[in-house]
């Protein structure tokens, strides 16, 4: 019997196969402690207890970023131990809140695969659920990887790709239950502007840059029971692609979003993950700076107190954000640019 | 409308101005423990549920500099984003207890504005109060910083300078209601040294030293949200005055407490910080070391099982404290002085 | 009165002396996060309350190791300050579980004391106990470590060498009570390979290595409240014997552990330490990998639901362990070998 694992390759995936995570975790202040001394997210609703209450929850929920990295984290011993990259994300919805207490688990059903030409590689798409210890549902998403072949020589799965949207549709955002944004206080959630003040095509400049170190993202990506090994092992990866440990994505996404604080502090909880692409790698010393486009100002139906952004985040490295680094019109980004993500805030309304 | 903050300039503060801080945070256990693995402070009432509730605690309360960096940190974006030195604290006193759950804001009122004659900058003073969700205060202190103008050529305000005192009064120090002493074990604590042990004009040098990587001190200073730039962004750092990061003077001030526990274990409680310069900067990679003098050994009225000590605690950087090193005569710090800082702690009686 | 303390030297030991160690402490939600951050353990009864709770305890408990690291700590400043190498452990045995909220206190008895040859050091020996609040035992161990003499000219004491066994006897493994592993579901831990499944002589490479950081062991050592001066301080270590910091052994013990996963993921608990040495010194920079060797497959009398598992991990640093490094038949260990651990898991059986 082997009892270690080395992972799924290209061909141990089926469609329609599903797969159920293993480590079940449960998150609490210890990890939002961390999660705040990680990446200095100052987002109200996720620091204060007692701000969440003002609103209707029982306590402030575990930031949206944190419980998309430990359901993410869960499904990498499964879908990418053998993944060359991490190619993208669609239909991304947060469900329920998850509150301190809270045990997550993760389970993957895989919707799409096609075989590259090279043969040495295929693309494997699948859709994860995060759920809580009552099984309702606090995230789900698409996400597509390349994986190895074990054996290039083995045959070609029929090809089978998911159709999936551009972005999640409003009527899928979920605004969490209880929520009632009577008592919120902009002086408490540091700015004055609100939904009101943003316009599709708006860009924003987050000023503000951060350095990473390498024991940060390790202690990140470990809190996240993410194994895969291009962050952790120096020795091996001193004569891997790079010469140097890789720092895991969704590190930067939640620097990002921190960032992004400052110039959207009333964007209280992240909705949907509608895509987003890493665009490059980043190293430990690398600092991180970010801007944000609006793509869309959205109304809710049925909530008059909210009302959501579509945004388009991107993050460069070394380079500060304040001439908007971006794609040109060839599709090729900017040199500094390392994330492209877009995504779905709700913001107070007037 | 702005979106982002640049922070206030010299020009933007006006004597009697009031600042409600952004960015409640509740402050839980996981930042407990996120402060011992910072510091390896030791001190028992901050370290053990059980010895807290013998002293008729209902748990162990946050470490007093904790609460102090929390504190600081929500006005860092307020006052200091766009100071060029953090001058001195005076008149710094701690209220009740804080205890895992609770949830800290900030208020601070400007007391003082002085330009200086280079017409480049100017000192502001605070005065800045730390409450919890009860609105009870925790902490309240006042700090003054030289801040830049926005426009060397922006007329000059009024000159105010308010009355500090050079220490907090006996009368006015706090200490924990409830708290009774009977159930205080010196051999869980510690040591066997009580009030009575010591006198002033006695040094004590606490012996160890410990190094600070680049890693910790940025994770401590995100944990207390404070945003202040030079402490992050070694992209832009690289081209500043140091050519590095720049390390939270708060973490000094931590660090010499936490080493202070060897001479001063049983000192359980911080009561007043009476004043404190932080002398030169620290970077990574420096090693600190602490000594303190007994300014002042102080009865308590009313308070039989319990005294006060005056401190003045100096923590140097790459030099053991053996030899004490100090200020001279002609006022001129040692060089290896990071540190000065006055301040009064509760300690057990006989 | 001396307030500061420089530790015990071989002199201040006597065979049957009582140690009561300083500082209890309450481990938190918050300690279990920065111990999963740490090290990435991923064993499932120690990650979510809701399996715990499905196996009849009321909560997660916390990770074996760390109740080790806690209660090693204590003992630090009253036993090896001045020691020169921990040599080895013995007969130690994981008794009641440790939940969030219970407050550990340690205390030793000297039961072991011989001067070496050279007059300037000697071999301590102490038997230490971990107890929670209500005075139950979470943890007891032997432990020796060669301590340095204040003057090499003092008189040796009576050499008294105790008893140890090889092992902790099967009779004498303390299965956490209350556990009913009916609903233990495989799925959730990671593996199907139960305790029918391995065999004595069975050799298992646990494949990934991680790379240890700086910042991260110096926030491991502090959190446990070990003071050993060695782990902290550059500037002194600089002119030590190694150059730099030296990585406390407990810290590879717990990366072996959290490696140990991919292989033993059923191990659900840490029951017995029969054992171990610290080979070789790790420092910063490091890559740990481990591998396994069972030694004994046991039969739990009176509990039909779970079996131990007698194992000898060995660590070794910057060398993957597909090859086994061991011990060479004359004794010698392979030059990448830096733990040698034997232990007694409980894992579950069919």
């Amino acid at each position: 019997m082997t009892k270690t694992s080395a992972g799924n390759f290209f061909e141990d995936f089926r469609v329609g196969q599903e797969l159920r995570h293993a480590t079940p975790r449960t998150v609490t202040t210890g990890d939002a402690a961390l999660y705040t001394a990680l990446y200095g997210s100052r987002f109200v609703l996720n620091s204060s207890d007692d701000f969440a209450r003002a609103l209707g929850l029982h306590a402030a929920p575990i930031d949206d970023w944190l419980v998309f990295h430990v359901v993410f984290g869960k499904t990498v011993p499964d879908i990418s131990l053998n993944a060359v990259a991490n190619l993208g994300y669609a239909a991304g919805r947060f469900g329920l809140p998850v509150f301190p207490g809270d045990t997550l688990e993760a389970r993957s059903t895989v919707i799409g695969l096609k075989e590259n030409s090279s043969r040495k590689t295929g693309v494997v798409h699948v859709h994860t659920t995060g759920a809580n210890q009552r099984g309702e549902t606090v995230l789900d998403y698409v996400r597509w990887v390349m994986v190895n072949k074990r054996d290039p020589a083995s045959p070609a799965p029929e090809t089978v790709a998911p159709k999936l949207p551009s972005a999640v549709a409003v009527a899928d955002l979920i605004v969490p239950p209880d929520l009632d944004l009577r008592g919120y206080d902009t002086g408490l959630a540091g700015s004055e502007a609100l939904w009101e003040d943003y316009r599709a095509g708006e860009r924003i400049d987050h000023v503000d840059g951060m350095t990473i170190e390498e024991a940060e993202h390790a202690l990140a990506t470990r809190l996240y029971h993410n194994t895969a090994r291009v962050h952790f092992n120096q020795h091996a990866e001193a004569k891997g692609r790079f010469g140097k440990r890789l720092i895991y994505g969704g590190h930067i996404i939640s620097l990002a979003r921190a960032l992004s604080f400052n110039g959207l502090a009333n964007a209280f909880h992240v909705a949907a993950l509608n895509g987003g692409i890493h665009v490059a790698p980043v190293f430990a010393g690398d600092t991180i700076y970010a801007w944000s486009e609006v793509l869309d100002a959205i109304e809710m139906p049925r909530h008059k107190d909210l009302g959501a952004l579509r945004l388009r985040t991107i993050a460069a490295k070394n380079q500060a954000c304040a001439d908007f680094p971006s794609r040109g019109p060839d599709g090729a980004y900017h040199p500094a640019v390392v994330l492209d993500l877009d995504y779905t805030v709700l913001i107070k309304r007037r």
